[in-house]
């Protein structure tokens, strides 16, 4: 059909460019619906997501385009470094939705935009009955599509590479094994230091007033609000329709200030990433980050790694009084520091402090691993959730609006994903140890200077989009392959400061 | 290629659901660009519309969809009343589209995305030189439109036809003509009255306060907020996916707390409208409000007819008195009243008291005729816009802002709109007149049951959809054809008691 590479090329570029105007208007409908739609509205945007996806499903199916990757591939030698890429990135993804038979592809894209509203109604009500036919449905869906991709080899190994490329069962128990042995035995000690008083975080916290504080924390970490808005969900995320129109969600409690203020910085952290794609990317299939694992490095550096550090902290407090004179009565910036850091085995993953974070990734993990493998009903989830709350973390949970309904992934059929929030955290950690050899880190943080970091990592990895292989990217900036051995000596070193500051004041 | 209307039915039926499908996203994309989303955004969101726009005429165009509506209008003899209505509706509609050429329409759906934004910019700026060549381009284009349409007919009665159907020139400048015979000498002898005391409406109204506000006002008047939500925009419009989400928007001045409170009225009965929809027509072509005219006589009825009277004040007052006890302290329900049917000639037509409101609608109507009819130019329209606010209103026009530039409809292509807010009064007035013969409308008003006002309205109205022409249902509605003359009676009777009450006091 095709008789020149330009020419198949052009046609796989020309139909790239539709699809990715029906994943516009599809991640326009879920933004939607779980930021400004009413509440009744979820079967109307049903209907039309399963036409629009069907249709999108029709164009990465269409003879057309399966004869120009064709081509392409049989003649990837006359193409740029570039073009390949974005030929064999764009075959990647699209060989797991093109094994998927179209009628089910329609049905389950239907079936996870009601599983999101039914998901919202069963959490409100404390009624996971009502939510699990869903989430079996779900289950069952990715598993089969998992074994309809790769149909020999172990299907939760196939849904972890998905979001992670080349992750599998055995790295990633291998890498939870790893963090274990570092993060239990810290948790022990730091919760034999006397307890951080952090009271006054839970005192009343105006909505309107965290609404300008958001506005302000997106500017400290240099975010360009002309391409980049805030808006109100459940369970906040980052959604990119393109690299000029980025969206940070977040969710306020009055009773509560930094519920708002870490997801707003762990969000912001996503957007920089889509925001500084390269330019060159714009549009095509390299357009925006790479991997969910690169991803949560992002999100996880400016909400931990800066947003948690001394430095930060001593940047907004001025601002922070000024926001909250009252509230803040009598708190000096240590104090607040030491609040922000306080660490205690919880209930809600979101809310987890970075030291105990990583043991919710892993219940979740391990309950993914054993309902995938058949070993597991979802019926079955809240006790086994439960169960395993109580073993890794101590903690009693009392309903599964704080269990097993807390997370929105299930319902938006993303099984798999969990692990690289934990992954994330790893490559964050060893990503600023890179950084901080290069720049001063610390002084432009507490300069303000934040815009000069979020360039260093441009440079080196977001302007990249999706060009190169997240491992390669770990390489390229870090000058040796990853190692969770970072992430471990930072939260060692941090936390070892913090019972030091705590058992010196006698805990006040 | 169909062997009964049974066949050529369902595929009519088939593909009008793809088509709402497309109409639901493109609504979506307008909807969340002028309320959520960031202000770089527009290119992206162009681009997404342009390709959704162009499947959606492939749609209508597509010979399948051809071939079933010709076949069902060659037998529409064998088709229910409700089925023929739903082909020969679509076709009045879609002949429109049809007629037009494939990139030219998706080059204009690419156009007023993109001017809509540069309309927003300039607004802001008072730069209509950087607008104008857009807005020349729309008029240039729907002019053509309207002359592939209708090659034969004058096409400026082509676009009024196509908001208000059987609307001309003709029957416009009568309809105008009618009421300036009537609201001229009233207009004139308000001014002698004297001056109401509304200075306490432009005291400090946070927007805060005013967003939980406007939840209560759509309560009063039984909006099912299920269905229904408010954004905040620029200028206030109401938008419809379906009639299970519906979109009503508002815009919050801090120093006018009748602005949003009288936007949030007027686009609760559009909302009103399309909610009440009958459930039979869901998802087919009739499902929805029938013309512009109708829409507006019910956002005019309850803004005005309702929300402007005495009995609607006195409901709300002791709820006013809550929500801004400081702002409101001294007012009395009788003094708010005669501030909010306070009447001055002005500048801005959304703001304008419901007396000279027809008047805005008139300038706007005799420039469109000019600039369609041939006789003005797009870059004359600054001028020629200060010259007609002077003569019919006697006010100066000080910058474009405050003048050209303040209304968002042509940016979106919206010519011979205009006129239907004027005619949207005058039915509304006939309806409420044909209401109060059958039930204790200002009785209702008082006890807080204005829902029995909307299910009389939903009865005559609302359920049908488009099942009915405007003028059929004017007459089923009122017991006889369409008359200005409620209008013109209403507004001297209101005015010439405010006029009593003014003098009696004073001017107090």
């Amino acid at each position: 059909m095709f008789t020149s590479t330009k020419e198949a090329f052009e046609k796989f570029r020309a139909i790239y460019e539709k699809i990715r105007a029906y994943r516009h208007a599809l991640a326009l409908l879920y933004t939607d619906g779980v930021t400004a739609a009413p509440a009744g509205a979820a079967e109307g945007r049903g209907k039309t997501s399963g036409i629009l996806s069907e249709a999108e499903y029709n164009l990465h199916t269409s003879p057309e385009m399966k004869e120009a990757v064709a081509y392409l591939i049989a003649h990837k030698d006359e193409l740029t470094p570039v073009e390949r890429r974005e030929v064999t990135e764009y075959n990647r993804a699209n060989e797991f939705i093109a094994s998927i038979p179209a009628d089910e592809y329609v049905e389950y894209q239907v079936l996870v935009n009601k599983a999101e509203s039914v998901w919202h109604k069963a959490k409100n009500d404390n009624d996971f009955k009502s939510f699990a036919p869903y989430l079996d449905k779900i289950f069952t869906s990715v598993r089969r599509f998992a074994l309809y991709y790769k149909p020999y080899d172990d299907p939760y190994d196939t849904l972890l590479g998905m979001y992670e490329r080349e992750l599998t069962q055995k790295s990633t128990d291998a890498f939870f094994s790893a963090l274990r042995e570092k993060i239990v035995p810290l948790i022990r000690r730091v919760s034999e230091a006397p307890e951080t008083d952090d009271s006054f975080i839970y005192r009343f916290y105006p909505a309107e007033v965290q609404r300008r504080f958001s506005d302000y924390l997106l500017d400290t970490i240099g975010i360009d609000r002309e391409y980049c808005n805030i808006a109100e969900t459940e369970h906040p995320f980052t959604n990119n329709f393109n690299k000029h129109d980025v969206r940070v969600t977040t969710h306020y409690y009055e009773n509560n200030l930094i519920s708002s203020m870490y997801s707003v910085i762990h969000e912001g952290g996503h957007a920089l990433y889509e925001l500084g794609s390269g330019d060159e990317y714009e549009g095509t299939v390299l357009s925006g980050g790479v991997s969910m694992g690169i991803h949560e490095s992002q999100s996880r550096l400016y909400e931990n790694l800066i947003g948690r550090s001394r430095e930060y902290i001593d940047l907004i407090f001025p601002k922070l009084k000024e926001f909250f004179p009252e509230q803040l009565k009598g708190v000096d910036a240590h104090a607040f520091w030491l609040a922000v850091n306080k660490s205690r085995p919880s209930l809600i993953r979101t809310e987890a402090d970075e030291l105990t974070y990583a043991l919710h990734v892993m219940v979740r993990y391990e309950l993914e691993k054993e309902i995938i493998g058949g070993r597991l009903s979802v019926y079955d989830l809240p006790d086994a959730w439960a169960k395993k709350y109580r073993e890794y973390l101590g903690v009693t949970v009392p309903d599964d609006t704080h269990g097993v309904l807390q997370d929105s992934h299930w319902s938006g059929g993303m099984v798999g994903y969990f692990p690289s929030y934990a992954l994330g955290s790893a490559y964050g950690a060893q990503i600023m140890a890179a950084m901080k050899r290069e720049i001063d880190v610390d002084g432009l943080i507490r300069a303000g200077k934040i815009n000069e970091i979020v360039a260093w990592l441009t440079e080196k990895i977001y302007r990249h989009g999706c060009m190169f292989d997240p491992s390669a990217l770990i390489e390229s900036t870090c000058g040796e392959p990853f190692n969770p051995k970072y992430f471990t000596d930072y939260l060692e070193n941090k936390y070892s400061m913090i019972i030091a500051d705590l058992t010196a004041a006698g805990g006040k």
